[in-house]
Protein backbone atom coordinates (compact mmCIF):
# COMPACT_ATOMS: atom_id res chain seq x y z
CA UNK A 1 0.00 0.00 0.00
CA UNK A 2 1.27 3.37 -0.77
CA UNK A 3 0.18 7.05 0.08
CA UNK A 4 1.67 9.73 -0.89
CA UNK A 5 0.34 13.04 0.22
CA UNK A 6 0.84 15.79 -2.82
CA UNK A 7 2.38 19.50 -1.02
CA UNK A 8 -1.15 20.94 -1.47
CA UNK A 9 -4.38 19.52 -0.54
CA UNK A 10 -7.68 21.09 -1.48
CA UNK A 11 -10.89 21.03 0.77
CA UNK A 12 -13.95 21.53 -1.28
CA UNK A 13 -17.88 21.63 -0.63
CA UNK A 14 -19.80 20.95 -2.98
CA UNK A 15 -22.56 22.91 -4.39
CA UNK A 16 -26.25 23.01 -4.39
CA UNK A 17 -27.10 19.77 -2.79
CA UNK A 18 -30.80 19.47 -1.71
CA UNK A 19 -32.41 18.23 1.33
CA UNK A 20 -32.02 14.23 1.03
CA UNK A 21 -35.30 12.58 1.19
CA UNK A 22 -35.76 8.24 1.32
CA UNK A 23 -34.86 6.74 -1.70
CA UNK A 24 -32.23 9.23 -3.07
CA UNK A 25 -29.61 8.50 -5.75
CA UNK A 26 -26.94 9.73 -3.70
CA UNK A 27 -24.28 8.94 -6.52
CA UNK A 28 -26.59 10.73 -8.93
CA UNK A 29 -26.90 13.70 -6.59
CA UNK A 30 -22.83 13.88 -6.43
CA UNK A 31 -22.53 13.93 -10.08
CA UNK A 32 -24.67 16.02 -10.58
CA UNK A 33 -23.28 18.69 -7.67
CA UNK A 34 -19.59 17.81 -9.69
CA UNK A 35 -20.81 18.44 -12.80
CA UNK A 36 -22.51 21.85 -11.36
CA UNK A 37 -19.24 23.12 -9.79
CA UNK A 38 -17.64 22.35 -13.00
CA UNK A 39 -15.10 19.53 -11.69
CA UNK A 40 -14.54 16.39 -12.78
CA UNK A 41 -12.80 13.68 -10.88
CA UNK A 42 -9.04 13.13 -10.24
CA UNK A 43 -7.13 9.99 -9.29
CA UNK A 44 -7.20 10.61 -5.57
CA UNK A 45 -9.90 12.48 -5.21
CA UNK A 46 -11.98 11.54 -2.05
CA UNK A 47 -15.90 12.13 -1.85
CA UNK A 48 -16.84 12.81 1.79
CA UNK A 49 -20.34 12.47 2.59
CA UNK A 50 -22.09 13.08 5.69
CA UNK A 51 -23.51 10.72 7.36
CA UNK A 52 -26.67 12.02 7.83
CA UNK A 53 -27.34 12.54 4.21
CA UNK A 54 -26.78 8.72 3.72
CA UNK A 55 -29.39 8.22 6.82
CA UNK A 56 -32.05 10.14 5.24
CA UNK A 57 -31.28 8.60 2.03
CA UNK A 58 -31.97 4.80 4.17
CA UNK A 59 -34.82 6.52 5.95
CA UNK A 60 -33.26 6.01 8.94
CA UNK A 61 -35.97 8.36 11.12
CA UNK A 62 -37.25 6.93 14.24
CA UNK A 63 -40.19 8.51 15.92
CA UNK A 64 -39.47 8.92 19.50
CA UNK A 65 -43.01 9.37 20.41
CA UNK A 66 -43.85 5.52 19.62
CA UNK A 67 -40.52 3.81 21.11
CA UNK A 68 -41.37 2.25 24.14
CA UNK A 69 -38.80 1.77 26.35
CA UNK A 70 -37.67 -1.35 28.06
CA UNK A 71 -36.84 -1.64 32.19
CA UNK A 72 -32.95 -1.30 30.88
CA UNK A 73 -33.61 1.52 29.28
CA UNK A 74 -35.39 3.04 32.07
CA UNK A 75 -32.78 2.41 34.54
CA UNK A 76 -30.21 3.62 32.50
CA UNK A 77 -32.17 6.82 31.64
CA UNK A 78 -31.99 7.26 35.41
CA UNK A 79 -28.84 6.93 36.01
CA UNK A 80 -27.71 9.46 33.02
CA UNK A 81 -30.66 12.25 32.57
CA UNK A 82 -31.76 11.08 29.08
CA UNK A 83 -35.37 10.34 27.87
CA UNK A 84 -35.87 6.71 28.50
CA UNK A 85 -36.66 6.60 24.82
CA UNK A 86 -33.57 8.40 23.94
CA UNK A 87 -31.43 5.30 25.52
CA UNK A 88 -33.83 2.52 24.20
CA UNK A 89 -32.89 3.91 20.63
CA UNK A 90 -29.46 3.86 21.54
CA UNK A 91 -29.37 0.29 23.39
CA UNK A 92 -31.44 -1.02 20.13
CA UNK A 93 -28.10 0.18 18.57
CA UNK A 94 -25.66 -0.67 20.78
CA UNK A 95 -23.66 -3.95 21.56
CA UNK A 96 -22.36 -2.77 24.64
CA UNK A 97 -22.28 -0.22 27.77
CA UNK A 98 -19.14 1.73 27.99
CA UNK A 99 -20.19 4.11 30.58
CA UNK A 100 -23.42 5.49 31.49
CA UNK A 101 -22.68 8.24 34.49
CA UNK A 102 -25.03 11.26 34.76
CA UNK A 103 -25.43 13.44 31.48
CA UNK A 104 -23.13 10.85 29.75
CA UNK A 105 -24.33 7.76 27.96
CA UNK A 106 -21.32 6.30 25.75
CA UNK A 107 -21.95 2.41 24.43
CA UNK A 108 -19.99 0.51 21.58
CA UNK A 109 -22.15 0.80 18.29
CA UNK A 110 -23.20 -2.35 16.28
CA UNK A 111 -21.00 -1.08 13.58
CA UNK A 112 -17.98 -1.12 16.53
CA UNK A 113 -17.06 2.06 17.61
CA UNK A 114 -17.37 3.19 20.50
CA UNK A 115 -19.78 7.01 20.82
CA UNK A 116 -21.81 8.85 22.95
CA UNK A 117 -25.57 8.37 22.06
CA UNK A 118 -24.94 5.43 19.64
CA UNK A 119 -24.34 8.61 16.90
CA UNK A 120 -27.86 8.74 17.56
CA UNK A 121 -28.63 12.77 16.13
CA UNK A 122 -32.12 14.59 16.50
CA UNK A 123 -30.91 17.85 14.45
CA UNK A 124 -31.68 17.90 10.72
CA UNK A 125 -33.02 14.71 11.63
CA UNK A 126 -36.58 16.02 10.51
CA UNK A 127 -38.22 13.81 7.95
CA UNK A 128 -40.16 14.70 4.65
CA UNK A 129 -44.28 15.25 5.43
CA UNK A 130 -45.34 11.62 3.91
CA UNK A 131 -43.19 10.41 7.07
CA UNK A 132 -43.49 12.65 9.55
CA UNK A 133 -47.25 12.34 8.48
CA UNK A 134 -47.26 8.72 10.25
CA UNK A 135 -46.24 9.63 13.60
CA UNK A 136 -46.03 12.24 16.69
CA UNK A 137 -42.47 12.73 16.74
CA UNK A 138 -39.89 14.03 17.76
CA UNK A 139 -37.53 12.29 15.14
CA UNK A 140 -34.70 10.81 15.58
CA UNK A 141 -31.96 9.94 12.50
CA UNK A 142 -29.94 6.64 13.37
CA UNK A 143 -26.49 6.34 12.28
CA UNK A 144 -26.86 4.22 8.22
CA UNK A 145 -27.00 0.62 8.05
CA UNK A 146 -23.73 -0.41 6.40
CA UNK A 147 -21.78 2.41 5.64
CA UNK A 148 -18.57 0.76 3.68
CA UNK A 149 -20.61 -0.84 1.95
CA UNK A 150 -22.62 2.21 0.77
CA UNK A 151 -19.33 3.49 0.37
CA UNK A 152 -17.94 0.85 -1.70
CA UNK A 153 -21.56 1.25 -3.86
CA UNK A 154 -21.10 5.06 -4.21
CA UNK A 155 -17.99 4.14 -5.52
CA UNK A 156 -18.78 2.10 -7.91
CA UNK A 157 -21.56 4.63 -9.45
CA UNK A 158 -19.41 7.43 -9.65
CA UNK A 159 -16.67 5.13 -10.79
CA UNK A 160 -18.88 4.12 -12.85
CA UNK A 161 -19.64 6.98 -14.88
CA UNK A 162 -16.12 7.53 -15.76
CA UNK A 163 -14.61 8.51 -12.67
CA UNK A 164 -11.70 5.48 -12.08
CA UNK A 165 -8.89 4.90 -10.76
CA UNK A 166 -7.71 5.50 -7.20
CA UNK A 167 -11.00 7.24 -6.26
CA UNK A 168 -11.85 7.45 -2.25
CA UNK A 169 -15.17 8.02 -0.82
CA UNK A 170 -16.06 8.47 3.10
CA UNK A 171 -19.04 8.41 4.98
CA UNK A 172 -18.15 10.81 7.58
CA UNK A 173 -19.83 11.87 11.26
CA UNK A 174 -18.98 13.94 14.49
CA UNK A 175 -17.87 11.92 17.23
CA UNK A 176 -16.69 13.56 20.73
CA UNK A 177 -13.73 12.32 22.18
CA UNK A 178 -13.26 11.17 25.81
CA UNK A 179 -10.62 13.11 27.22
CA UNK A 180 -10.86 16.42 24.99
CA UNK A 181 -13.68 18.76 24.33
CA UNK A 182 -15.19 19.01 21.15
CA UNK A 183 -16.27 17.21 18.09
CA UNK A 184 -14.11 15.86 15.25
CA UNK A 185 -15.13 14.10 11.82
CA UNK A 186 -14.40 10.59 11.62
CA UNK A 187 -15.51 7.92 8.65
CA UNK A 188 -18.06 5.90 9.65
CA UNK A 189 -17.69 4.06 5.89
CA UNK A 190 -15.03 3.77 3.75
CA UNK A 191 -14.39 2.57 0.49
CA UNK A 192 -12.06 3.05 -2.10
CA UNK A 193 -8.58 4.79 0.07
CA UNK A 194 -6.56 3.42 2.87
CA UNK A 195 -8.58 3.96 6.27
CA UNK A 196 -4.97 3.42 7.77
CA UNK A 197 -1.89 4.85 6.49
CA UNK A 198 0.91 2.19 7.15
CA UNK A 199 3.91 3.85 7.52
CA UNK A 200 6.14 1.16 9.02
CA UNK A 201 9.35 0.63 7.58
CA UNK A 202 9.73 4.23 6.52
CA UNK A 203 12.41 5.85 7.86
CA UNK A 204 12.79 9.28 9.52
CA UNK A 205 15.36 12.12 8.65
CA UNK A 206 18.21 10.75 10.46
CA UNK A 207 17.44 7.12 9.35
CA UNK A 208 15.65 5.93 12.21
CA UNK A 209 12.49 3.81 11.75
CA UNK A 210 9.45 5.95 12.89
CA UNK A 211 7.65 5.78 16.10
CA UNK A 212 4.21 6.86 14.91
CA UNK A 213 3.63 4.40 12.31
CA UNK A 214 -0.36 4.20 11.08
CA UNK A 215 -1.71 7.37 10.83
CA UNK A 216 -5.94 7.22 10.82
CA UNK A 217 -6.35 8.56 7.06
CA UNK A 218 -9.63 7.92 6.31
CA UNK A 219 -10.13 9.98 9.81
CA UNK A 220 -8.53 13.15 9.12
CA UNK A 221 -9.91 13.04 5.86
CA UNK A 222 -13.65 13.60 7.60
CA UNK A 223 -11.58 16.10 10.04
CA UNK A 224 -10.41 17.94 6.82
CA UNK A 225 -13.68 18.02 5.42
CA UNK A 226 -15.69 18.82 8.76
CA UNK A 227 -13.85 22.17 8.40
CA UNK A 228 -15.80 23.44 5.62
CA UNK A 229 -18.60 21.10 6.01
CA UNK A 230 -20.53 22.94 9.02
CA UNK A 231 -23.56 22.06 10.13
CA UNK A 232 -25.84 24.80 9.63
CA UNK A 233 -27.72 26.60 7.34
CA UNK A 234 -25.46 26.28 4.55
CA UNK A 235 -25.85 22.61 3.88
CA UNK A 236 -22.85 21.64 3.00
CA UNK A 237 -23.26 17.49 3.19
CA UNK A 238 -20.47 16.83 0.43
CA UNK A 239 -16.59 17.69 0.39
CA UNK A 240 -14.10 17.22 -2.11
CA UNK A 241 -10.67 16.23 -0.77
CA UNK A 242 -7.95 16.67 -3.88
CA UNK A 243 -4.61 16.23 -3.54
CA UNK A 244 -4.43 12.88 -2.23
CA UNK A 245 -2.25 9.75 -3.76
CA UNK A 246 -2.99 6.22 -2.40
CA UNK A 247 -3.39 3.41 -3.89
CA UNK A 248 -7.26 1.52 -4.88
CA UNK A 249 -7.94 -0.12 -0.73
CA UNK A 250 -10.33 -2.93 -0.42
CA UNK A 251 -10.67 -1.99 3.45
CA UNK A 252 -13.27 -0.08 4.69
CA UNK A 253 -13.82 2.23 8.02
CA UNK A 254 -14.61 -0.83 10.11
CA UNK A 255 -10.94 -2.04 10.26
CA UNK A 256 -10.17 1.55 12.07
CA UNK A 257 -12.40 0.61 15.31
CA UNK A 258 -10.33 -1.04 17.97
CA UNK A 259 -12.28 -3.93 18.67
CA UNK A 260 -13.82 -5.33 21.71
CA UNK A 261 -10.93 -7.64 23.26
CA UNK A 262 -8.48 -4.80 22.54
CA UNK A 263 -10.65 -1.97 24.58
CA UNK A 264 -8.36 -0.35 27.42
CA UNK A 265 -11.00 1.31 29.11
CA UNK A 266 -13.49 -1.78 29.24
CA UNK B 1 -16.86 34.42 18.21
CA UNK B 2 -17.94 33.64 14.85
CA UNK B 3 -16.27 30.98 12.85
CA UNK B 4 -17.04 30.59 9.32
CA UNK B 5 -15.89 28.27 6.54
CA UNK B 6 -15.18 29.27 3.44
CA UNK B 7 -16.67 26.90 0.73
CA UNK B 8 -13.05 26.00 -0.12
CA UNK B 9 -9.83 24.77 2.32
CA UNK B 10 -6.08 24.65 0.95
CA UNK B 11 -3.75 22.67 3.09
CA UNK B 12 0.10 23.64 1.50
CA UNK B 13 3.26 22.38 3.13
CA UNK B 14 5.77 25.29 3.33
CA UNK B 15 8.66 23.95 1.03
CA UNK B 16 12.61 24.03 2.41
CA UNK B 17 12.50 23.90 5.98
CA UNK B 18 16.03 23.01 7.57
CA UNK B 19 16.13 20.53 10.81
CA UNK B 20 15.69 22.78 13.30
CA UNK B 21 18.43 22.92 16.34
CA UNK B 22 18.18 24.37 19.74
CA UNK B 23 17.68 28.30 19.74
CA UNK B 24 16.60 28.64 16.21
CA UNK B 25 14.22 31.40 15.50
CA UNK B 26 11.18 29.06 14.29
CA UNK B 27 9.12 32.56 13.47
CA UNK B 28 12.25 33.52 11.08
CA UNK B 29 12.65 30.07 9.51
CA UNK B 30 8.78 30.00 8.91
CA UNK B 31 8.79 33.72 7.22
CA UNK B 32 11.62 32.56 4.81
CA UNK B 33 9.73 29.99 3.86
CA UNK B 34 6.98 31.68 2.96
CA UNK B 35 8.97 33.93 1.04
CA UNK B 36 10.53 31.33 -0.76
CA UNK B 37 6.85 30.13 -1.44
CA UNK B 38 5.90 33.10 -2.11
CA UNK B 39 3.24 33.28 -0.21
CA UNK B 40 2.16 36.29 1.77
CA UNK B 41 -0.34 35.63 4.63
CA UNK B 42 -3.78 36.90 4.48
CA UNK B 43 -6.88 36.69 7.18
CA UNK B 44 -7.95 33.51 8.44
CA UNK B 45 -4.39 31.85 7.74
CA UNK B 46 -3.23 28.99 10.16
CA UNK B 47 0.42 27.93 9.98
CA UNK B 48 0.54 24.45 12.17
CA UNK B 49 3.94 23.83 12.94
CA UNK B 50 5.06 20.03 13.68
CA UNK B 51 5.68 19.53 17.57
CA UNK B 52 8.74 18.25 17.19
CA UNK B 53 9.97 21.45 15.33
CA UNK B 54 9.45 23.51 18.69
CA UNK B 55 10.80 20.64 20.66
CA UNK B 56 13.93 20.71 18.58
CA UNK B 57 14.09 24.46 19.02
CA UNK B 58 13.54 24.13 22.67
CA UNK B 59 16.35 21.55 23.15
CA UNK B 60 14.09 19.02 24.65
CA UNK B 61 16.50 16.23 23.91
CA UNK B 62 17.09 13.64 26.89
CA UNK B 63 20.08 11.39 27.21
CA UNK B 64 18.15 7.74 27.56
CA UNK B 65 21.24 6.20 28.44
CA UNK B 66 21.55 8.78 31.66
CA UNK B 67 18.11 8.51 32.71
CA UNK B 68 18.04 6.55 36.20
CA UNK B 69 14.55 4.76 36.57
CA UNK B 70 12.82 4.93 40.10
CA UNK B 71 11.48 2.04 41.42
CA UNK B 72 7.96 3.10 40.59
CA UNK B 73 9.43 3.17 37.13
CA UNK B 74 10.87 -0.10 37.31
CA UNK B 75 7.75 -1.24 38.71
CA UNK B 76 5.19 0.08 35.35
CA UNK B 77 8.37 -1.02 33.01
CA UNK B 78 7.68 -4.90 34.01
CA UNK B 79 4.25 -4.08 33.86
CA UNK B 80 4.18 -2.83 30.54
CA UNK B 81 7.09 -4.26 28.93
CA UNK B 82 8.45 -0.52 28.15
CA UNK B 83 12.22 0.29 28.96
CA UNK B 84 12.44 1.28 32.70
CA UNK B 85 14.57 4.47 31.59
CA UNK B 86 11.62 5.36 28.88
CA UNK B 87 8.87 4.92 31.98
CA UNK B 88 11.18 6.73 33.81
CA UNK B 89 10.89 10.02 31.53
CA UNK B 90 7.19 9.49 30.92
CA UNK B 91 6.53 9.36 34.68
CA UNK B 92 8.57 12.57 34.97
CA UNK B 93 6.67 14.58 32.19
CA UNK B 94 3.45 13.08 33.65
CA UNK B 95 0.83 13.59 36.50
CA UNK B 96 -1.40 10.79 36.82
CA UNK B 97 -1.35 7.02 34.87
CA UNK B 98 -4.32 6.61 32.84
CA UNK B 99 -3.67 2.60 32.15
CA UNK B 100 -0.81 0.36 32.80
CA UNK B 101 -1.02 -2.52 30.53
CA UNK B 102 1.22 -4.97 29.05
CA UNK B 103 2.28 -3.27 25.80
CA UNK B 104 0.32 0.16 26.82
CA UNK B 105 0.97 3.40 29.57
CA UNK B 106 -1.08 5.64 28.30
CA UNK B 107 -0.26 8.87 31.10
CA UNK B 108 -2.10 12.55 31.65
CA UNK B 109 0.76 14.78 30.63
CA UNK B 110 1.62 17.48 32.71
CA UNK B 111 -0.15 19.59 29.96
CA UNK B 112 -3.07 18.24 31.03
CA UNK B 113 -3.79 15.81 27.79
CA UNK B 114 -4.32 12.04 28.28
CA UNK B 115 -1.73 10.39 25.73
CA UNK B 116 0.79 7.75 24.94
CA UNK B 117 4.06 7.56 26.56
CA UNK B 118 3.44 11.02 27.17
CA UNK B 119 4.41 11.80 23.49
CA UNK B 120 7.76 11.22 23.85
CA UNK B 121 9.06 10.14 20.66
CA UNK B 122 12.14 8.43 19.12
CA UNK B 123 11.96 9.39 15.88
CA UNK B 124 13.24 12.61 14.31
CA UNK B 125 14.86 12.84 18.00
CA UNK B 126 19.06 13.27 17.18
CA UNK B 127 19.99 15.97 18.49
CA UNK B 128 22.84 17.99 17.05
CA UNK B 129 26.73 16.97 17.24
CA UNK B 130 27.41 19.22 19.65
CA UNK B 131 24.32 17.89 22.59
CA UNK B 132 25.02 14.19 20.67
CA UNK B 133 28.79 14.31 22.14
CA UNK B 134 27.71 15.15 25.66
CA UNK B 135 25.43 11.70 26.39
CA UNK B 136 25.59 8.38 24.96
CA UNK B 137 21.67 8.07 23.91
CA UNK B 138 19.62 6.78 22.46
CA UNK B 139 18.14 10.69 22.70
CA UNK B 140 14.48 10.86 23.12
CA UNK B 141 12.75 14.11 22.57
CA UNK B 142 10.04 15.61 24.87
CA UNK B 143 7.08 17.94 23.83
CA UNK B 144 7.78 21.55 23.78
CA UNK B 145 7.68 23.34 27.37
CA UNK B 146 5.36 25.61 26.91
CA UNK B 147 2.83 24.95 23.62
CA UNK B 148 0.57 27.45 24.11
CA UNK B 149 3.01 30.41 24.87
CA UNK B 150 5.39 29.22 22.54
CA UNK B 151 2.38 29.39 19.28
CA UNK B 152 1.29 33.15 21.30
CA UNK B 153 5.07 34.13 20.67
CA UNK B 154 5.19 32.40 17.30
CA UNK B 155 1.84 34.32 16.16
CA UNK B 156 3.45 37.57 17.60
CA UNK B 157 6.63 37.46 15.46
CA UNK B 158 4.75 37.01 12.10
CA UNK B 159 2.01 39.48 13.15
CA UNK B 160 5.37 41.83 13.86
CA UNK B 161 6.63 40.96 10.05
CA UNK B 162 2.93 42.87 8.70
CA UNK B 163 1.22 39.46 8.82
CA UNK B 164 -1.57 40.62 10.77
CA UNK B 165 -5.12 40.37 11.15
CA UNK B 166 -6.73 37.12 12.36
CA UNK B 167 -3.33 34.86 12.05
CA UNK B 168 -3.85 31.50 13.95
CA UNK B 169 -0.88 28.75 14.84
CA UNK B 170 -0.68 25.73 16.22
CA UNK B 171 1.72 23.15 17.73
CA UNK B 172 0.63 20.08 16.31
CA UNK B 173 1.25 16.49 17.17
CA UNK B 174 0.23 13.11 16.24
CA UNK B 175 -1.44 10.97 18.80
CA UNK B 176 -3.41 7.53 19.17
CA UNK B 177 -7.02 7.21 20.46
CA UNK B 178 -8.60 5.03 22.69
CA UNK B 179 -11.04 3.26 20.64
CA UNK B 180 -9.88 3.56 17.30
CA UNK B 181 -6.28 2.67 15.37
CA UNK B 182 -3.69 4.98 13.78
CA UNK B 183 -3.35 8.61 14.53
CA UNK B 184 -4.55 11.57 14.20
CA UNK B 185 -3.19 14.99 14.45
CA UNK B 186 -3.55 16.97 17.88
CA UNK B 187 -3.39 20.78 18.72
CA UNK B 188 -0.95 20.67 22.01
CA UNK B 189 -0.65 24.51 21.72
CA UNK B 190 -2.68 27.30 19.79
CA UNK B 191 -2.73 31.00 19.65
CA UNK B 192 -4.99 33.46 17.57
CA UNK B 193 -7.67 30.86 16.25
CA UNK B 194 -10.70 30.04 18.15
CA UNK B 195 -9.57 26.06 19.59
CA UNK B 196 -13.28 25.20 20.18
CA UNK B 197 -15.47 26.35 17.53
CA UNK B 198 -19.03 26.90 19.42
CA UNK B 199 -21.89 26.99 17.19
CA UNK B 200 -24.37 26.92 19.90
CA UNK B 201 -27.71 29.18 18.73
CA UNK B 202 -27.01 27.89 15.19
CA UNK B 203 -29.86 26.28 14.09
CA UNK B 204 -30.22 23.14 11.60
CA UNK B 205 -31.62 23.03 7.83
CA UNK B 206 -34.94 23.02 9.42
CA UNK B 207 -34.78 25.68 12.15
CA UNK B 208 -34.07 23.20 15.52
CA UNK B 209 -30.60 23.97 17.16
CA UNK B 210 -27.65 22.18 15.92
CA UNK B 211 -26.70 18.95 18.46
CA UNK B 212 -23.33 18.80 18.29
CA UNK B 213 -22.32 22.15 19.01
CA UNK B 214 -19.00 22.42 19.97
CA UNK B 215 -16.17 21.01 17.05
CA UNK B 216 -12.93 20.97 18.00
CA UNK B 217 -11.35 23.58 15.29
CA UNK B 218 -7.60 23.47 16.18
CA UNK B 219 -7.16 19.59 15.94
CA UNK B 220 -9.01 19.54 12.85
CA UNK B 221 -6.84 22.32 11.57
CA UNK B 222 -3.82 19.90 13.03
CA UNK B 223 -5.30 16.36 11.49
CA UNK B 224 -5.57 18.59 7.92
CA UNK B 225 -2.07 19.52 8.18
CA UNK B 226 -0.87 16.06 9.01
CA UNK B 227 -2.70 14.72 5.58
CA UNK B 228 0.22 16.67 3.87
CA UNK B 229 2.56 16.99 6.28
CA UNK B 230 4.26 13.41 6.77
CA UNK B 231 6.37 12.09 9.13
CA UNK B 232 9.36 10.92 6.50
CA UNK B 233 12.05 12.32 4.42
CA UNK B 234 10.39 15.00 3.18
CA UNK B 235 10.37 17.19 6.30
CA UNK B 236 7.56 19.21 5.87
CA UNK B 237 7.29 20.62 9.41
CA UNK B 238 5.21 23.96 8.85
CA UNK B 239 1.88 23.75 7.02
CA UNK B 240 -0.57 26.53 5.82
CA UNK B 241 -4.49 26.34 6.34
CA UNK B 242 -6.05 28.65 4.17
CA UNK B 243 -9.39 29.30 3.96
CA UNK B 244 -10.80 29.21 7.43
CA UNK B 245 -12.84 32.61 8.57
CA UNK B 246 -12.32 33.04 12.39
CA UNK B 247 -12.28 36.30 15.08
CA UNK B 248 -9.10 36.46 16.62
CA UNK B 249 -9.26 34.59 20.39
CA UNK B 250 -7.13 34.60 22.91
CA UNK B 251 -7.80 30.99 24.35
CA UNK B 252 -4.91 28.40 23.68
CA UNK B 253 -5.13 24.59 23.07
CA UNK B 254 -5.02 23.87 26.94
CA UNK B 255 -8.72 24.82 26.53
CA UNK B 256 -9.71 21.83 24.42
CA UNK B 257 -8.21 19.20 27.10
CA UNK B 258 -11.10 17.58 29.23
CA UNK B 259 -9.98 18.17 32.98
CA UNK B 260 -9.09 15.41 35.43
CA UNK B 261 -12.37 15.85 37.32
CA UNK B 262 -14.21 15.12 33.99
CA UNK B 263 -12.54 12.23 32.68
CA UNK B 264 -15.24 9.32 32.76
CA UNK B 265 -12.46 6.96 32.38
CA UNK B 266 -10.64 7.43 35.44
Amino acid sequence: MTVTCAAKLEVIALPGLPVVAPGDDLAALVAASLARAELSLRDGDVLVVASKLVSRAEGRFVDLGATDPTRRAHQLAVRTGHDPRHVELILRESTDVSRAIPGVLVTRHRLGFVVANAGIDFSNAAPPPAIAARGRGPWALLLPEHPDATASRLRASLAGEGHGGALGVVISDSFGRPFRFGSVGVAVGSAGLPPLFDQRGKRDLFGRALDHTVTALADQVAGAADLVAGQADEGRGVVLVRGLRFDADDAGAATIVRPADQDVYA
